[in-house]
């Protein structure tokens, strides 16, 4: 998994119909010290995540692994919502601070 | 996923037989901002996507989830159409404006 | 798929039984542009591609599901020889030009 | 697999109900020379690795192979702590010296 | 596929259980004209690849399509000991010269 912000969301009416009523959120990709990266996915939401939220999202087929993915042509979920990380021992990100 | 623009496609008539058929689409990634990145993608398409369509793309074992290419030798699909999205609260793209 | 050009091949005697009699194709990736890219694969050939041809390869699980290469410890398939492709609405590759 | 340094951890309470209780570890990636790389993953311990430990992990579908993730909307996980590694008969890498 | 060099092997003994007795190969992954690139991967062994060999590796779900790997967490393997490859019709490598 890696670690992303959620700073907007995907709309497409033509779709495969399997992909109905899947929220896609775009996500842009932070590096270890919470540095935005020149990267980010269209993922579909498992967990509710809303604007601004850091997430984890996975990847290929673990992607289907959950009960909005499972079976359907998708290769990004938002699995997690991140409340916090820490790295060599410091804080890096803390969602309630 | 990724969004990317379909910029042509690819016409191959000596092919795996379960691709018969198939129509192969020349995509080019775009990035958050709506600019095209020198990378792309060649995918089936099963949505109906027309030339300068904005698109998402699935790839991986993904790309097999949808009617038109399940089971078959294709590693990423045109599972949708972009209508619009947003970045940070603004828009980006809009397909009927 | 990518697009690449078939440019070499691989000999290797002492392999994983289940490749046995499989040819290994050396394919250069190009670009939209059909500009050579410092990028390759090895893939199996499934559609008897020859010397010079543009192919297409998949990867992954992807490359499995063609009759050649069904449950072989391989990731990466050439399941389609390229006879042309457009960008932008000019043809860029022409096989038989 | 690739070889990584346990730099952190990742606390995140709204998830997947499947990932319950896994524990989700920060990995800096490394290069054959045990130098760090500017690339990280979030992987799901499956073997009880600690802080500042080297380790291996597999990303993909394989990284679902473990009892602690089978199923799971997982797409890394730490699978070995590395105890040493050489690089043309050099030891690079040694956990106990 | 990609061409590599054995150039090392890595020891772990805390690992999950499934890959007890595994050999895993320090692989530094060589471009079409055999030059080293600064890309590696730890695979497994599933051909008695030695010290300097030149190999090619799956990755993926593809990896676990050996007796050696299957169902286990492992997304790269050593298929094949290369005996040569050519690139536009020179020899480029050649096991016994």
């Amino acid at each position: 998994m890696l670690i992303g912000q959620v700073v907007g969301s995907v709309v497409a009416t033509q779709k495969d119909e399997k992909l109905a009523e899947r929220k896609l959120l775009l996500v842009q990709v932070h590096d270890l010290n919470n540095k935005p990266k020149d990267q980010y996915v269209v993922a579909v939401d498992s967990v509710g995540a809303g604007p601004h939220d850091m997430v984890l999202y996975a990847t290929g087929s673990s992607a289907r692994q959950t009960d909005i993915t499972d079976g359907r042509p998708c290769d990004a979920v938002v699995m997690a919502v991140v409340d916090s990380w820490d790295l060599g021992g410091e804080n890096v990100y803390e969602k309630w601070s």
